[in-house]
């Protein structure tokens, strides 16, 4: 399968279950908040996690008779966690954007408080997706290994202790060990456990766990440095938002560090060591390799 | 055991553990989330919820040879959701409060953008804490149920929900179903899970958790009634915030749909209650009891 077929019915896949998982608009109370919640998470999202996610279980176990409940529910759990980070780092306290995927940003439409508390929602329901009883879950010992591993990446350091130093160096000089100690904590993180749920999901072997492992770190690292770049030659019109806003805030990025030319060939290096990681694979691997590649010409 | 020797004893217990399972300020690029991260919590809270759910799980079984690592790692994890929740709803853009427990709010110290995170980190981190791989562990799925039932009590249909409802009803004419509606969500839910939690990992049989449940919710609605009740009664100094502040914000409360007299009322037949569902339970249930006599009587 080309990976452009793949990555779209991947997408497609996890687009329907979030659309079962989350709660719908109507006849409730709180049908405000689920929309401020729903706004962000159907707001044209890459699903870059999820597909990882999917992609690694693949790539040790057949799955194409479906996925069962559980790890569609996982994928949908990180892209929750995606979403939130996401809504809480717009926020005028915070990065202060108006735009996102060429939409308004969720507190510019559901307001600061209601954009606070939609990111709160989306981040515990995450767990909940989690950690529900369903019939052919997965042994719960590796559900619990999954949530420490989600919530290990997402929390005080992984994720938001990434936002937290990206935020206080801005404007700062920062050294490449500051920069990629930001990187791999802010997204690095969070796309590493998404192999790792997946491999887990896919039932691998301790090495297997440990090559997953390596390769998203190698991926994390490419798709942060491809974004940054994004950031300097993307148009508005592509990227959904302002384009060059990351010069604009003086935020550390590998383009300001090295230049362009550099920073493109410090993507390859890290796309090259994540294939090198799965030299032991079969062909079940062939999208994740794939994947590997499609990160570095992404144009968006 | 006198209450007021238990409750001290046991919120001791759950601050050295807290000490234990929050992150050191010293030593780390992260210095100053993790002093954000433990200024609320250690800003003087009562331990309500961690107390409850140890006191649930010896109502059903002997632990007077001290806690399992699991069970104060649940309590401690309680402590972290519940303040968060403070945080972000202190914040400017929520209830804007300035004071708490007579000490700066966690915004007025590390500004918002830092309460924002200081509050994601120690939701994310409490399911860090809920999941984490240990020596004497509960089996794996009775701490998935408990991680099931605190994401469920803590997100959209639970604390999180009751926020917003809380808030999209301010200064508008609220009706006794809605101020239940928002007081089962918003304080309610955490505290019945609390005790459910204390259940599990006391090994409850199926008629002890329906019994614990309906305590949990007596329990947490006579909370959050005399909650309303010291906030109308109560002076700045007791209470370490602004005495009044509902009235002033026009908050739905018991006293302002029912008067102080019939208010006080409510809190005991719910008290009456609570206890009536402990009618099967034995000697171990004492502190149970007594903790639901307690909660009346509290002064802060």
């Amino acid at each position: 399968m080309d990976i452009r077929q793949y990555i779209e019915t991947k997408r497609r896949l996890v687009d329907s279950a979030l659309e079962r998982y989350l709660f719908p608009e109507d006849k409730t109370l709180l049908a405000e908040h689920f929309k401020a919640m729903r706004y962000s998470v159907f707001a044209g999202g890459k699903r870059v996690r999820p597909i990882l996610c999917l992609a690694a279980a693949e790539s040790v176990k057949d799955f194409s008779n479906g996925f069962p409940e559980a790890i569609l529910r996982t994928a949908c759990a990180l892209e929750c966690i995606h979403t939130y980070s996401l809504i809480h780092d717009d926020l005028p306290a915070m990065d202060d954007d108006t735009l996102r995927r060429g939409k308004p940003t969720n507190h510019m439409v559901f307001g600061e408080a209601g954009a606070i508390l939609a990111g709160d929602s989306l981040l515990t329901h995450a767990f909940d997706l989690l950690s529900r009883d369903m019939p052919d879950a997965p042994p719960a010992h590796d559900r619990l290994t999954i949530i420490s591993l989600i919530s290990k990446a997402a929390g005080p350091e992984g994720m938001v202790g990434g936002q937290f130093l990206d935020l206080t160096h801005e404007g700062k000089e920062v050294h490449y060990n500051m920069l990629r100690e930001i990187h791999s904590r802010k997204t690095g993180a969070l796309i590493t456990a998404s192999v790792q749920a997946g491999a887990v999901l896919g039932s691998s072997s301790p090495q297997q766990f440990k090559a997953l492992s390596r390769y998203g770190i190698q991926i994390g690292l490419a798709f942060q440095i491809i974004d940054d770049l994004l950031n300097v030659e993307g148009t508005e019109k592509q990227l959904g938002k302002a384009a060059g806003s990351d010069a604009v805030r003086n935020k550390a990025t590998y383009p300001a560090l090295f230049g362009v030319d550099k920073t493109r060939k410090k993507a390859q290096e890290a796309v090259q060591e994540a294939l090198a990681t799965l030299d032991g694979f079969d062909e079940r691997a062939a999208m994740l390799r794939d994947l590997a590649q499609y990160i570095i010409s992404r144009k968006r």
